[in-house]
This record gives structure tokens, C-alpha cells and sequence, in this order.
């Protein structure tokens, strides 16, 4: 088994280079490979996604990637900025189903913005169409406009689409997923104003049919950004495209208190992977060995359950994060008064040893 | 001076009643005129902004609107829909600038689900472009896809625009807002992946160049979904698009515990306006003689203020929506242990008293 290792920029480096030390602790048999993504191989060969790095990526089992983008590469023309690497592997790769688990750990009930009565053993998945919608529809750009309010202006566009099987697959997806926890789907549309999203409704609606099981609700963008506020914890599994799931997803996370500990997984229809933190490049913190490598560390181990068949492998890591959680250690996002402040490095090696 | 009352559907009859009744005291030379909206309209006459109505806020110097809508009306072809009434009064009256302000109560800090001290004193304002974006973007529909993943499925389509003249106008109206307020406006785009939001931020920087006196920033949707859990306080004046401002203004709204208190206001190029509050039409407790009615009296003052030219007037609302909450009055969404809980009328009743 072979997994593709691209750290990216900012903390990717510090950060990838933690979890790749708890995989290789664990003794099993797969060859790491690393290539330059984002900012990072831009500066290297004069592209965000090489056509190396991609063709790594598509030899692999699995992608281990870090984080990409900084500041500094903002006045690039777009193509060649860091996060078209992201978006690039997605789509060359295929990956449909994102995976945003929003958990809030036990110890880090307090770091959350939210009362703690209103997270305390919140846990919640949001998966994400990664493939279609806005971020890829064709056509886009700039034109004159034909009509509109102000007709003959400079005016620019984008295409949101999705068909019919697109839709059925996430939707399979997410009743799957909910089968294997507490069997409610939420579909998040805005069907109330778009042509799409009224069709992601009747689509998903008619996929529900095959898992009677599974019970499913609807609910508006606007107002589920509204209820994760509210009341997270009346979610199960939420489904969504991928511009609302990219909205929903950050506020979920970041609403847990515990954005430095989730990981995230992309697949594809055969279950190969992309696994990432769902936190992004730091690079006001990059290179002072501070970040939190949790996250990655824990994306490690569902790239172990999802992709690689290791679910016992997966397990060890997730324990013994949970080992040095309770030991008290917390790198400088989660610490608080009472608990051990510690560098991205010896939490690495806490896990390690906790292993 | 004509004003225009919609009441719509749900709550809206009942909260635009007490609105009504404290427009009324204040002595103003004013005619009210009122119109059925939303499943209201389409129980009467088959659609749900009939000719009449809509003729009646065109003539009218402002609109003050109720809410719309009521699951029972979920069945009917999306053109018939109680929510088109308000997609077509903002179309028609071109009606782009929305105003929403998300401010925190001071009585009311213990309502939010965060943490008293992240939302305490908040005062942000939500500028949300209204009549542009995938909302009204032709083309849209459904047809058989000619190219994507799934060529020859079906599929559903939508399209994403922003001419200049349309930018500029928005990014105006918020710059001179953040002029009475703390100078600070802040551009949510998603400049990364769309080409209408990359247009967006290139624009909204140009028109900056004539306020040298305000600072801008610009933010990505998704961290700005972030950034609004962990610390609101941080922003002053947000302006974004139509899509990413449904969500967004939502999520502050709620954010606040406030929303029960939070009016709104939606402006065509000569101040004309459309008032109505944040919450929706709560279709759940209608007829209950339950729902808080100081979201749409402090819309009425609003629409003094903005529209009406009586600023005075529009004060003397405010200050006896303060005194109302000082004397302990609250309706169940606000109502806390300590505090005397009292229905819609009675709310109502003790504005008109304080005046
Ligand atoms: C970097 C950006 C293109 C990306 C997205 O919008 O999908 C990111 O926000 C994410 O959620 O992975
Ligand atoms: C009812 C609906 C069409 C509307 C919108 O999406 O604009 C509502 O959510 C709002 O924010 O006023």
C-alpha cells in the first residue's frame, strides 16, 4: 500500500510531519511518498499541483495532505494559486464525499464559543458534495452583460449545477453513514430559490426511499446556519452541496471549540481518500512549532479505517489522542489554566508514546 | 405620507397589529393602507403578491411587511409560493440594499448560546446585496446535461452574476454606513473559487479608494461563517452578496439570542423602503397572541428614520422598546427566570404606554 504524503504549506510541514511519525510507529506495511503541493510547489516548479505531485496522488491508496495558501501568493493569477491544488485533486481524483465530523471533545467543552450545556458530547457529521455545484460549473467568467438590472455593463458569472446521479450518490452516501450512527439525515438545500437545490430536494427525497430506516428532514441554508447556533446537537448526519457545505461545515467546526482536533476525509466512489485537518495553513504561526498536529493526526487514522482496511490501527490513534488529552497536554489553541502547554512536537511524540 | 401593510401570513397579521398601533399614537399625518401578501394573497386571490398589492407598495412612500410563508403551502409549484411575494416586492420596488442589524440586547445577553462575554454590547450591521446574485440569475432551469460528470442525466441549473453598477452601489451604501458608525467595513467573498466574487472584491476595492477614511477587509465566506462564532465583536459593517448575506445575517442574527428584536430594512436608491423583521412567520405558534412584536415595531422605526424622514419619532419607539425591557416585560422567546412574561397585545399596549 502506498500513501501519498503533501504537506503543503504553512504548518502542512510541522504538522504532517507528526502524524507520518505515529504511522510509522505503528509497524505496518505501507510506503510513504512525499511531493510539494499548493504555495510550496509553486515556488518549486512554478505550479500548485504539479504533474507529479497529481500523479502520485493518483498511484496512491491514499493522500495524507496538509494545508495549503498564504497571503503572500494573493496577487497570483488564480490558476496558480495554492488552493487550486486543493480543488484540483478533488476533481482529478474524483473525490465526492466529504466527511466533516464536528465533535466536541469532553476536555475542550469550555473552549467553545457556546454555553457548554449546548455542545457538551456534541457530534455531528456534515458531508459535503465536493465534486459539482458552483466551484466547478461551466460556464464561467466576465462578459458584457446581455440583460439584467443594468444591461451592456462589465458584469461576472458562475454556473451552479448538479445532476441527477451527482446527487444520488452523496445522498447514498449520507444515508450509509447515518445507518451507522443515529439514523437522521438532514438535507440542507435552498430549494425555496434555487432550480438546484429544489432538485437536490426531489432527488434526495426519492433516494430516501430505499432506507426507510433512515429518517429524513429539510432544512434551508439560512436556517440551518441558524440552528448549529441554536441547538447543534439536534443534528445527526447533514448533507449538503459544496458551497453551502463549505459555509455550514466551518461554522460547525469552529463552533465545537475544537477546530485544531477534526480531521476530514474526501473519498471517492471506491473509497480511496484525501484526508486533511479541517483547519487551514496557519501561516501566522507557520515554522514556530506550535500547532496543533491533532487533527492530522486523527485524519491519519481515518485514512487507516477508510481507505487502508486498518480499522484496529485506527483505533490506537484514537485512543491514544484521547490518552494525551487526558494526560492534561494541549497545544497553545486548546490550553487553558490547569492544563500542560506543549509544542506541536512533543504532542506528536505523546501520542507516540501513548501507542 | 402613504405606507403600505403587509401583514402576510403566520405571526405576521398579530405582530403587525401592535406595530401598527404604535404608529398610530405617535400623531403623524400618515395614510396606512393594508394589502394581503405571501398564502395569505393566495388563499384570496390565487397568487400570493396579487397586481392590487403589489400596485399599493409601488405608489406608497414604504412598506411595512409582516413574514410570509407556512409549510402548508410547500406543495405548490415554486411561482405560487408564499415566498415569491417577498422575492418580487424586492424585484419590482428594486429594492437592493438590505440592512440588518445584529445587536445584542443588553437585557437580553443571557439568550445567546454564547458565552455572555463574546456577544455582549455587540452591535454589527449586515449589508446584503438584495436583487442580484443566483437569485434572480438567468438562465436557470432543468435540461439534460451536455457535458460534466454525467453527461446526457438530468440536471439542474442555476446562475451566479454581479454586473458592476451593481457592486458599486452596494459597496457605496456600505462605506457611507460604516461613516456614521466605527468606520470598519468588512467584504465577504469567495473570491478563491467564483468569478463573480473575485469581480466582487476587485470592485468593492475600487469604490474603497474614494473613502480613504474607512477601513476595509475583505474575508472569505467560510472563515467569515467562523469568524462570526468566535468573535463577532470583531466586525463592524459586513457587506456581501445575496446568497452568502441569507446566510450570514441568519447566523448573526441568532448569534445575538436577540432575534426576536432584530428589524430590518430593504432600500431602493431613493431611501424607499421595505421594513420587516428578522425572524420569519413562525407558523408554529400563530394565533397564539405569543409572538414578540418589538422586531417589527423597532422595523416601524426604521422605516421612520429611513424612509419617512421622522427621526424623531423613530427615537421615541426606540427609547420606549428600552423602557419596556427596563420595566422587565418580555415575551416567551425573550422571557428569562425573574423577568414578567406577557403575550403580543400586551407587549404592544406597554410600547404605546411608553411613548
Ligand atoms: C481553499 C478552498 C478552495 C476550499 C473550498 O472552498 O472548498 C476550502 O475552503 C475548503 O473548505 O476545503
Ligand atoms: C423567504 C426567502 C426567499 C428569503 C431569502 O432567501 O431571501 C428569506 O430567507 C430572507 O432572508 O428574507
Amino acid at each position: 500500500m502506498k500513501i501519498a504524503v503533501l504537506p503543503g504549506d504553512g504548518i502542512g510541514t510541522e504538522i504532517v510531519a507528526e502524524a507520518v511519525k505515529v504511522l510509522k510507529v505503528l509497524d505496518l506495511k505501507f510506503e510513504l511518498e512525499t511531493a510539494p503541493v499548493g504555495g510550496a510547489a509553486y515556488e518549486a516548479s512554478g505550479h500548485p499541483l504539479p504533474e507529479a505531485t497529481l500523479k502520485l496522488a493518483q498511484a496512491a491508496d491514499a493522500v495524507l495532505f496538509g494545508a495549503v495558501g498564504d497571503w503572500k501568493y494573493d496577487k497570483l493569477e488564480r490558476a496558480l494559486r495554492p488552493e487550486q491544488a486543493i480543488l484540483g485533486l478533488r476533481k482529478h481524483l474524483g473525490l465526492f464525499a466529504n466527511f466533516r465530523p464536528a465533535i466536541c471533545y469532553e476536555q475542550l467543552t469550555h473552549a467553545s464559543s457556546l454555553k457548554p450545556e449546548l455542545v457538551a458530547g456534541l457530534d455531528i457529521l456534515i458531508i459535503r458534495e465536493l465534486t459539482g455545484d458552483i466551484y466547478f460549473g461551466q460556464p464561467r467568467g466576465r462578459r458584457t452583460a446581455a440583460d439584467g438590472h443594468f444591461p451592456g455593463s462589465e458584469e461576472a458569472f458562475d454556473t451552479m449545477r448538479y445532476s441527477r446521479p451527482e446527487i444520488e450518490r452523496i445522498a447514498h452516501v449520507a444515508f450509509q453513514a447515518a445507518r451507522k450512527r443515529n439514523k437522521r439525515v438532514t438535507s440542507v438545500d435552498k430549494a425555496n430559490v434555487l432550480e438546484t437545490f429544489q432538485f437536490w430536494k426531489d432527488v434526495v427525497t426519492e433516494v430516501h426511499a430505499q432506507y426507510p430506516d433512515v429518517e429524513l428532514d429539510h432544512m434551508y441554508v439560512d436556517n440551518a446556519a441558524m440552528q448549529l447556533v441554536k441547538a447543534p446537537k439536534r443534528f445527526d448526519v447533514v448533507v449538503t452541496g459544496n458551497m453551502f457545505g463549505d459555509i455550514l461545515s466551518d461554522e460547525a467546526a469552529m463552533l465545537t471549540g475544537s477546530i485544531g482536533m477534526l480531521p476530514s476525509a474526501s473519498l471517492d466512489k471506491n473509497n480511496k481518500g484525501l484526508y486533511e485537518p479541517s483547519h487551514g495553513s496557519a501561516p501566522d504561526i507557520a515554522g514556530k512549532g506550535v500547532a496543533n498536529p491533532l487533527a492530522t493526526i486523527l485524519s491519519a487514522a481515518m485514512m487507516l479505517k477508510f481507505s487502508l482496511s486498518q480499522p484496529e490501527a485506527a483505533a490506537r490513534i484514537e485512543a491514544a489522542v484521547g490518552a494525551v488529552l487526558s494526560q492534561g497536554l494541549r497545544t497553545a489553541d486548546i490550553w487553558s489554566e490547569g492544563t500542560q502547554k506543549v509544542g506541536t512536537r512533543e504532542m506528536g511524540d505523546a501520542v507516540v508514546a501513548a501507542i
